[in-house]
């Protein structure tokens, strides 16, 4: 049994947790922390969880954490969270982090993508990318896991298999996401008013997404070399999921089945790509640790189409996943 | 030419009111006011009116409105409204008031459902309760007309003929009403954040909506006598639109025919109440300035449903239904 | 480890109850029937399942189902369910039947709301009501199972305690519910063709809808008198859920306290009933077998408002309780 | 006065402009068709219409339609539309086709994206493309109008300013296109039933939807050379509303700025096109014939975004503008 502590446990990411962590049969969930007054049970600020989970929300030090928990999450806002995985490390707590704060590794990239000097920059190099499928080895023994972003998760699950066979171009690749609405987290905003974004769709942040440069340090690290992408994001009105569509230019001639059979080989042995036929809808895999992936030769051109759960694969789930690793157990468990 | 102001115009309902007034052929928009700093475009705020309204938010005295408008629309919250009211009324202006601040006829019961002192309770018992359909004569020369609340609208319109013609018993109504989320304003809050309200509905406000008491004053006028409501309305996952069903019993023996002969000739010279046989949807008025309304008889009860769309019949079109009586334009213009 | 087989594999209801049986540990899907032609894998009419389930959807009589499984769930529309069954039960096999055929004890009932002579006449008045909250005993050793209806679990489960303990009156029962769109099943129609049902909410089926004597059947039984209800169903725009708001009086004066002491002591030992003091969302229940319910004393009426997920506790979830009780498995397996 | 007919008015399309025209002061609907049975009120079909339009429904010939009818407005399906014209035409009548039936100007691509011989094949070269922002001098004087599709029209009209001043490489254009459900048509299909699309979001016809040779055709003419286009379609869950983004490659260093002026000045004279500075969601021009459009110039990369309502400036705006020139009306009337 493995005590699990959750930082900054008032958001979806951290509710859609607690929900996976309660079927998992190592896992113990011991603290919940939150900065709400008063210690209320988690359940009067998640309705869902009533009956199910009767801890509190508790406002902890790092020590009062580590004293409870062999593993923390923390879900608490980049900026925030690597103020305190150093406490919690030296407390003897391996970390599953939410945070972007350790998925760059170069705190001027940092600075000048999140407009913030980082707290902790020099483990940042060091850190292991939460992303089973590229990095499962080194996530077994890693102290601490950066859990990756969720239009990273859709849009490097579609490219880096064909990136590391050379098949694309590594200069030429557009990314065009979808996601549904809890993506942007829990604080109500004029954006994600229900009136304003329901019944509309509308790109944001075009050309600066902090995305953007995660996803192009993972996508060069696949490819042996530098990967530029250009990434717009879309807000649909929809609860969860993310459509990711790329673009991307074959660097020799090739044929779908050469595509499909590179993707196959790819994720042969990772239990939470389905490389699909058919075009995959984000509703196929709400609900599931799963990525769906497909690819089409389009006149000449790549295209990938993937999706994915944004509060599970996405956040949550991978979690979970690494979570097992971390922890000798099956890298399936509370996730099927 | 009547020259027209609209106070509080940042929300749901004035824009509403705009675009209805853009297509109205003797309305002339003069000034928008709101507190925003820096009198911004009204573009800026509704980018739905990009190129077609080149008006600014200002930030208005009461004698600055009457200076430039002949009528004055307030959208203003309740409490407000009536401190800007007897200002706007004195500087010789017609004031149709979307607040719920003249709709009661008696400051304690507007003390007891609004928790504040009535800021100009003498005018209360005068003011004429803007819905046509009831009290169109009166509308006519009224210096101030309060515009119906959207619930009391879609409740009152299904009810009144009935309880007129003394068909129910005006002591047993239970009225369940279900409406879109834009009834809830333009500012964010978590009850309104997409992730929370969408894909779910819920009862609110149970046993204490403020709109109770109104619509319990209109019917008890209608009924000639002492009318109680339970009333409970319900968010639903869709951006405008309010189905209200009502079930009551009848005073003696009736048909399904007698009660929709009596709908049908209460409404006879209403064009914008449509007395329809088939169960109606809230799409069907959506857009529109109609309510919709049918009857059954189901097993000795009277059940009644009724749909408008709560920003327009149910605020800014029966605004301008108001505006078109007051200043002698035919009812329908820009409505239909 | 029980063998189970699914009939009429392709609709939603089935979707989700082979999703809760892949979670239990000790159930082994064996067999899934459909009238599909050339039996395809069940993950290309639910691309969900993908890599997750390899069955196929074949077009098996009862005795190959028999021959394969001792647990069968019947989700075979009414009228159909009720020729398998004999054939089922004879084989040997226990089931569950989805469909609203052995829920009412009277074929001339049956007859009048579902317009058909019942195939199996006989077996309707022995056959178990799937309701574990008010017949788990019977359920236990039950061959035969009648699954509830959406609709009448969550209108039962917030009145049935009332009613037993004689405090609100029979006869004056008025439900009003709202469901989500999945409640009409997988086959299109214009009326859950998404343009038309989308961002709108109509009533249907007013006054005839067939859930009605079956809510009143279980209800009577548990006031030990006959009840009548006045039930209207409408469509909501969103997935799943169901909120069932319901009008009723108290026999003599009460308080909130002792109607939530009734529920309370009623649920103390069920525990998927959630007795909760806030309003509860239809989102805080759906993906669980939970239903939630409170109560409210409005101007001396009673006003119950109770949540499910219709999928869930209002189908599959339902009948996995069932199904744990029918076989010694603890009630809440795969349910938590 | 201008006498209109609409053939095959039981569509979204067909409604739609049935409310446009009912605000057109010079317009007088005077024949409705369909195959419906009964020559039922068009108020059956379409319950919004209800006091609106006492119009019937009938099963027509061409010739009936001539007799009735100065200008045609055909909501056939392509294939179909095709049959009627040249009696139309022959009968005297101007005639706005909304089918892709004259879209194309050649017989051979017209087979192979729509695998039919085409009707009426040596018209084809010689209709004019209703898009007045690129033909409203030709449009005039047109005996015959091919209505432009709705994604076609999103596309070019972000597209064809930066290829007509050359500032955009023509062999290198990526289009990417998220449309709301009723772009689908009004029958009920699995792939448009609420439960399926609702709450997801995927791409559909990836490579071979039968737009794209229509928006190469119409671009390239743009251009003054060929146009060769990726296009991906995605299915949004939302009523109304297309959103396109695309991303093409400059020819020579350019300025967001130069972008810009190089819209604005194309647009200058056309009353429906915003160019705008924000990210428009399709939530600003859905209701509306505006078609918004903004770029930006990211990582070296021409990314445009526009938006239109699918329904109006996407099919039934369009045609009233049309309209309007083709019988010398302003060309806003009835759209603003």
């Amino acid at each position: 049994m493995t005590r699990v502590a959750i930082l900054g446990a008032t958001g979806y990411t951290a509710l859609e947790l607690i929900k996976i962590l309660l079927r998992h049969p190592d896992a113990e969930l011991t603290a919940l922390t939150s900065r709400q007054e008063g210690n209320p049970p988690v359940a009067t600020i998640h309705p869902s969880l009533s009956s199910r989970l009767d801890l509190a929300l508790e406002n902890l030090t790092p020590a009062q954490v580590t004293a409870r928990a062999d593993c923390v999450f923390s879900c608490l806002p980049h900026g925030v969270s690597a103020t305190w995985v150093p406490a919690l490390l030296e407390g003897g707590a391996r970390v599953v982090d939410f945070s972007a704060d350790y998925r760059l590794d170069d705190p001027r990239t940092y600075a000048e993508w999140y407009a913030l000097d980082h707290p902790d920059p020099d483990r940042m190099s060091e850190v292991v990318y939460g992303l089973p499928e590229l990095f499962r080895e080194r996530i077994v023994d890693a102290p601490l896991v950066a859990n990756p972003g969720c239009y990273p998760t859709a849009a490097i699950l579609a490219l880096a298999p064909l990136l590391q066979a050379e098949m694309i171009d590594p200069k030429d690749v557009v990314i065009d996401s979808k996601s549904g609405v809890s993506g942007a987290g829990r604080s109500p905003k004029l954006m994600t008013h229900y009136p304003e974004c329901n019944e509309s769709i509308s790109a944001y942040n075009v050309g600066r997404h902090r995305h953007t440069p995660e996803i192009e340090l993972i996508l060069s690290h696949a490819a042996g070399k530098d990967v530029q992408v250009i990434f717009t994001p879309h807000l649909v009105p929809m609860d969860r999921g993310i459509l990711t569509t790329t673009y991307t230019r074959p660097v020799k001639e090739t044929t779908e089945d050469a595509l499909f059979e590179c993707l196959d080989n790819f994720y042969a042995n990772h239990p939470f790509v389905r490389v699909v036929e058919h075009l995959p809808a984000t509703k196929d895999s709400v609900g599931t640790n799963f990525c769906d992936v497909t690819v089409r030769l389009v006149r000449g051109r790549v295209v990938t189409i993937s999706c994915i759960d944004n509060l599970i694969k996405g956040a949550a789930g991978a979690a979970v996943q690494n979570f097992n690793l971390m922890y000798g157990y099956p890298e399936t468990t509370a996730l099927d």
